[in-house]
């Protein structure tokens, strides 16, 4: 029986008209919020605590903290990282405790935490969150981090995938015009995906100030089956007990 | 030169993000409102009044007014009309002048009123609608009047259909991915346009209420060159000098 809905919400400026209690709430900023953080647990981060401000970061950083914290793409002076995927290195990351705030990221984050249950998606990790939606058989709701509250392609082609994956499922179904927009847009996009990305604004944003050289890594499927989770106001590796 | 950009609103709550004074304003709702209001003109309406709340509606009504009020679809008892193009034939409303009020129709109306001008688009009157744009050689915003604030189909292969028109004079670009994706879309959907129209969620909203009758009308391209332009808080009939 369909009796789990999924939906798409394209900017969190959109959240209170698709907020839904009951839902796993899957936040997903391909370039690069989302793909960073999956990439920061994959090389060992304990924990991240995602901030909405400069001024908590900043506030974090004077306390000892390491930061990551960008505007615009651009790495802030008094942080140790900026948002692209290869800062959060083994070397640096491994074991530690990370504070996170981006233009469009930390903020989304924050506005999901009404649901069940948040999770940080990505295509790094998008078999396993599929995985762990159907195994909850909970609605799902994939909130869009966008761009200053703008609908962005590539967040939305990401939650084409995954909701194309959980409706293998026969226990889901959508009747949300975002959804099925995402789904024909990812699958007009998928047969050449990079070559698709070339027109998005992001890109073009990334290409500027030469930070696009991580759109292929944060393309990539399954890299990992790690799903970032978010727990009283902290962003911790997810258990699968399979 | 490039110099005129194209940018699609997806939702009347996006608008804050999208606005633009130096733009044309095109609000489209293709089922129905817009393809009503165009409907309307197309058959002999002098002005039509648009308001945001029933109270507004009923207290015209009371001042004698024809009125069209709908929500949900629904015509209110105290209306003269609901939403549906039908409605408004020559007999009805030649010389008239009717105040209106739809679920998203008139609101998307009002918020448009802070750009340079603001027009009533459907496919009714699409190529109509571009010649005009291109004329006049201004930015071009399409706001979607959605539902109820969320993401629809239908508007958005509008959208793309008028970006795309407009597009093919060399001073127009668009570096919006929202526009981007509602050509998408459109390219995915042209080729059967009432088949694609079968899934989205506002057809499955008009069948069950038996209102589904439009659906073909209000896809139909070009059934006339009248554009509604909303002039101090009424709609009339723009007079193109061509």
């Amino acid at each position: 029986m369909k009796q789990q809905k999924i939906e798409v919400c394209y900017s969190p400026a959109l959240f209170p008209y698709y907020e839904n209690h009951d839902a796993i709430v899957v936040v997903t900023d391909i370039l690069r919020a989302s793909s960073a953080i999956v990439t920061a647990f994959m090389n060992g981060v304990e924990q991240i605590i995602p901030v909405g401000t400069l001024e908590e970061a900043k506030a974090y950083k004077e306390k000892g903290y390491m930061v990551a914290a960008e505007r615009d793409g651009i790495v802030r002076d008094f942080a140790d990282f900026g948002n692209s995927p290869y800062n959060f290195t083994p070397e640096r990351v491994d074991g530690n405790q990370i504070v996170y705030s981006t233009t469009n990221g930390t903020n989304a984050i924050q506005l999901a935490s009404s649901g069940h249950q948040v999770l940080i998606g990505a295509y790094l990790n998008i078999s396993a969150l599929a995985k762990h939606i159907m195994k909850e058989g909970r609605d799902l709701l994939v909130l869009c981090a966008g761009w200053k509250n703008k609908f962005n392609l590539e967040d939305t082609l990401f939650a084409g995938a995954l909701a194309e994956m959980v409706l293998a499922d026969d226990r889901f179904y959508t009747i949300c015009d975002a959804t099925l927009g995402a789904m024909d847009l990812y699958d007009a996009a998928k047969a050449d995906m990079l070559g698709y990305i070339e027109k998005v604004a992001q890109r073009h944003r990334l290409k500027k100030n030469r930070l696009d050289d991580v759109i292929g890594y944060c393309h990539e499927f399954d890299r990992t089956e790690l799903i970032p989770v978010l727990k009283e106001k902290l962003l911790i590796p997810l258990i699968n007990t399979k």
